[in-house]
C-alpha cells in the first residue's frame, strides 16, 4: 500500500495511491496518517477497508500537491555517515556505532516543494536517503524483532546547510532544521511493498546531473541495526522518522565544493519509493 | 496564570493553579495546552474566560498526579554550556554563540515523576534549567522582538547520561532522549507572571544536599538572544520548549563524578516556577 497526504501546505488529508496508479482520499476511514493512526494497527485496518471500498473512494487529481506522508511524526531521527564513500568525502572516520542527531519536525515538506535556501546561508546541500517510518513503539528492541517495529518506508532529502552544521559551534542540529530541510515523499510504501530494504538503487541528479547514485547494500549500519540501536536510548513513537544516511556525492564532498543556488532542481529516486523534483529558492522568494 | 496538565501519562487534561492555590479543570475551556491553543491566542483567550467562571469549575485534587504542562510540543531544543561555571566544570570552552541540541519530545515526564535510569546506564546526571515555552511560531525574529514569541516559562530537569552523550560517537543527543528525561512543571508560568526572567534563584538538591545553586542572571546568552538565534536556523512552533542550559553543580563536574543511583531524592526549583521531587530507579523497576 501506498499512503500519501495531499493539499495544502498544514491542510493535508490522506489518501492512497492504488495498484492502477490513481490516488484516492481517504479521509472518510482515517482522519490523517500520525501517531494514532500507525500506533492503532491502522495500515492493516485500512488495506481491509480498501478491499471492498476503494473503488467508490473520491479521486484525487494528479495535480494536487503532496505533502509529507506522515503527519507531525515526534521527532526526525537521522544517521550521520552510514555509507563509508561519504564518510570518506566528508573527511570523517568510519563510525564504530552509528552516529544519530535529530531534524527540527518544523523541516518536514512535500515531496516537490522548493527547498528554500536559508538567510544568510551558503552552503546548502542535498543527501538522499532511505526513510524509515516507525509503526510500534519501540525501547529495548532486539535486531531480529526490528522490523516488526517498522510500518513502512519513503523517499527523504535530508537537506543540510554545512556552514551552519560544521562550522557554527557544536551540534549538526543547527544545520538540518531549516524550513524545507526534509522533504519526505511521494508516499510512504509499506513494508511488505519493499521485499528487501537493503538493495534499493538511490540516486540524485542536480540540473540533470547525476550526482548521488548507490545501493542500500552499501549501508554501514542496515534497518535493524539502526531501529535496535536507537531503541537503546529513546523511545521510538509511532510516526517516527529514522532516516539511514546519504552516500557519496554531497555538494561539501566535490572539489571545488558546489552548493545549492537558486534556480536549481534537484531530482531524487530510490527503488519502489518514487522520485520527487524540488526546484531552489531563497527565503524571500515565493 | 499558572497552567498545569493532570491525570494519568498519555491521558493528561489541562488545569489551571488559581490565585489561591486551588487546582482548577479547565477542559470545558480547551481540549489541551497545544500547539493550536497556543497559536489561537489562547492564553488570553483562557485569562478572559476565567474571570467569569473559575469558581465553577471542578477542583483537582492535590494528590493527582502533574504531567508536563504542555501537550506533544514539537521539539524540545536545548542550550548547551550557558553558564560560565557550568563550561568549566565540563572542561569545555566558552561558546563563542549558543550551543544547541535537541531532545526528544518522547523524553517528557511529569515534575514528580521517576527519573528512570536506562538500561546499560552508569552515568544518569541532574541538570536544572529554566525552560521557555513558545506562544507564536518564530522564524528570523530579532532580540527587540523577541519575548512576543514566549508563552511563558516552566521549571526543567534536563537529564543526561554522559556516557551516551559523549564517549558513544557522535551527537549529544544520544545521551538526552531517554523515557523521563525531560520532567518539565510543576506549571507553565505564563509570561506576565515573570516579571524578569533574569533574576531567578535556580537550585538543585540530591538527598537534600544543595547540588546546584544559581540565579539566570549568570546566563552568558540570554532569553530574547536564544529565541532570536534559533530562529536563524529553524521555525520555532507554539508548544516548543527551548531548555535555556544548567549552571555548576552537575554530577560530571564533580570530583569524583557523581551520578544518579536507585533510590536517590531529586528536588529542584525556581523562583516564581514552583519546585518538583524526583526519584530515582531503574528501568526493569515500576
Amino acid at each position: 500500500m501506498k499512503l500519501i497526504r495531499y493539499g495544502e501546505t498544514g491542510k493535508e488529508r490522506p489518501g492512497v495511491i492504488l495498484k492502477d496508479g490513481t490516488r484516492r482520499d481517504v479521509s472518510s476511514f482515517v482522519k490523517d496518517f500520525d501517531e494514532s493512526f500507525f500506533e492503532d494497527d491502522g495500515i492493516k485496518r485500512l488495506n481491509d477497508w480498501l478491499k471492498t471500498n476503494s473503488e467508490k473512494l473520491p479521486v484525487v487529481n494528479n495535480s494536487i500537491r503532496l505533502g509529507p506522508p506522515v503527519c507531525k511524526p515526534s521527532k526526525i531521527i537521522c544517521v550521520g555517515l552510514n555509507y563509508a564513500k561519504h564518510a570518506a568525502e566528508s573527511n570523517a572516520a568510519l563510525p564504530s556505532e552509528p552516529i544519530i542527531f535529530f531534524k527540527a519536525p518544523s523541516a518536514l515538506s512535500g515531496p516537490n516543494d522548493d527547498i528554500i535556501i536559508p538567510k544568510n546561508s551558503k552552503k546548502t546541500d542535498w543527501e538522499v536517503e532511505l526513510a524509515v517510518i516507525i509503526g510500534k513503539r519501540a525501547l529495548y528492541v532486539d535486531e531480529s524483532e526490528a522490523l516488526n517495529y517498522v510500518a513502512g518506508y519513503a523517499l527523504h532529502n535530508d537537506i543540510s546547510e554545512r556552514e551552519f552544521q560544521l562550522e557554527r559551534s557544536g551540534q549538526w542540529v543547527k544545520g538540518k532544521s531549516a524550513d524545507s530541510f526534509a522533504p519526505i515523499g511521494p508516499f510512504l510504501a509499506t513494508k511488505d511493498e519493499i521485499l528487501d530494504p537493503h538493495n534499493l538503487n538511490l540516486w540524485l541528479k542536480l540540473n540533470g546531473k547525476t550526482m548521488q547514485s548507490s545501493n542500500t547494500s552499501d549501508l554501514i549500519f542496515n534497518v535493524p541495526v539502526l531501529v535496535s540501536y536507537i531503541s537503546q536510548f529513546m523511545s521510538l513513537v509511532p510516526g517516527d522518522i529514522i532516516s539511514t544516511g546519504t552516500p557519496s556525492g554531497v555538494g561539501l564532498g566535490l572539489k571545488p565544493n558546489r552548493y545549492l543556488v537558486p534556480g536549481d532542481i534537484v531530482e531524487l529516486g530510490i527503488d519502489g519509493l518514487g522520485t520527487a523534483v524540488q526546484k531552489v529558492r531563497t527565503w524571500e522568494s515565493k
